[in-house]
């Protein structure tokens, strides 16, 4: 999330998937409890800095669903070498170029560009639907990105994902067993990327100038509402 | 809505959108508030008649949306030339073609047939959704014909959409800035067309036979029917 | 439904549609109500034996539906010489070989793979669904198999599908007239056949060894849940 016109006063709000929720990245931290006319959110907010930017982190971990994660396919080539970075909707090009650029520096593989699927989970595509997914256009699947990416753009919010694939869906056909403890090595893997992604860009972002593209997209959300007549 | 064996005895019902929705093109207006098992329609319908034809409308315009209009995307080319009718589901050939040639004597451009896709509004799509439903066979996105049109034909009534395009969606990559104003422009000149439109067709469809048309429509809806057992 | 290490311990449960819920394929009958956290089965079991095989029958028949069967699109062309045998994320290569063994054994026209689309009905699908579902890879299209495979795979249950089509839906432009009476028809003769696959198949599964099977399939189920952290 960021706000105002100087540098000085951006402040960074990080969504934490599984593995990525480590609140030991902020310095200084806080917990805060927050509600909003659309709920709670999955859990407490925690308060705090990466190299003196205000950031705060939102743990929302798939291995803490109440209900388990029972996914029905369960066929998974782990490739902890990839990494692939897209914007999606929501136009932030600048802060996805500062993602992309220091992921480049950290040796770190990454596509530019890319298209995202979200399913609903906890659940797994069948194959038919993994390679009907292909001819949708899909690069990426998942089951979170949405909606959030778009409330983030109707609140005129600038909104990056990093996304980090941990398997080739079920469309590959292989030979190699897969076990829960893999499936764990891979995440736990790509959250260390991650991490120094997070605590290599964040400070940059927080020293440059975003007034003017702050100012773009409120105004593109602005403009984008129709008023009711009644 | 059309019921009965003689020309005399059409009715015609339209389901007007934003800007369609304009109560004067009826004359003799009567307001009647009607409820049905599936709940309250949108508004009270407006009686009258277009040249001796009993028609009624029923306004459904988005504008009117208590939560407003918040797409998230507003990258628009209004296309005012462009008029697109269609015929879909609906198997009513022949009001169609009645449509088609009033169009082409307004000299309005007009496509003969197309295929719709909704989706669950209010929100545009996201630039890959728009890549996905054409490769999906779409010609036309909108947020409205389903389900009525799918009601309208198990119900044994003709039905025919005319549909106006405003903008490219979000697939055409562009230079033009794009502001509500322009938006609601569009939306009104096209507005304009489709009442010459219907102001030049309902009469002649009142002066046409229609009871073989209706006949075949309630014997198909009749025979799609497989009663339950217990 | 198979369990334990031994042929004679097999049991077979058939879910049957349309004229597939014959209770006089098995003997011996007897009924049984149950109940499970998830809501009551949509009748009661019957439970009883073909040639010595334990089995129940659970009768899911869309004619049942308390607000009957109203399609949109009624063109069909029965194809009562078709029938197809898939199998879908059941993994249960095993159970299939032996059906479509079966199959060919009876002189039944037969496909050994393909893919299915399940939507949520009652209705059919308009022609231009019907044309996009093929884009998608559809090769046959129901109102039912999923979730029921889904929930089978996670439960560990060998599970195949015997897919007969009644028609091509409506993507196929052709002439002939189409009535409720031809449908029952087409539906009643295949039931006919389905009859015979289980009441040839199903002794046959009962005289098999399945215990590396299902052990295959119960660790799978196992190895596919990710504990919730609190």
């Amino acid at each position: 999330m960021d706000s105002g016109a100087t540098p000085a006063a951006v402040k960074i709000g990080i969504i934490g998937g599984t593995g990525l929720d480590d609140p030991e990245i902020l310095e200084g931290r806080t917990e805060k409890y927050v509600d909003t006319p659309f709920g709670k959110p999955s859990d407490a907010l925690v308060l705090g800095k990466i190299k003196n930017v205000d950031c705060f982190l939102l743990a929302s971990s798939l291995t803490g669903l109440p209900e388990g994660f029972r996914p029905s396919m369960m066929e998974i080539i782990p490739v902890p070498e990839e990494c692939a970075i897209f914007q999606w909707l929501s136009h932030s090009a600048l802060k996805r170029e500062v993602l992309i650029e220091t992921a480049k520096k950290l040796g770190l593989r990454c596509h530019s560009k890319g298209t995202v699927i979200t399913i609903e989970g906890p659940r797994f595509s069948s194959r038919a639907e993994s390679i009907m997914f292909q001819t949708w256009g899909a690069d990426v699947i998942n089951m979170t990105t949405v909606p959030e990416v778009v409330l983030a753009k109707e609140a005129g919010i600038c909104y990056a994902s990093i996304a980090m694939a941990t398997d080739y869906d079920c469309w590959k056909e292989h030979e190699e067993a897969v076990s829960v403890d893999r499936v764990l090595k891979t995440l736990k893997e790509n959250a260390n990327k991650a991490k120094s992604l997070l605590l290599t860009t964040i400070p940059q972002i927080g020293s440059m100038e975003w007034s003017e593209t702050l100012h773009n997209m409120k105004t593109m959300a602005q403009f984008s509402v129709l008023l009711p007549r009644h």
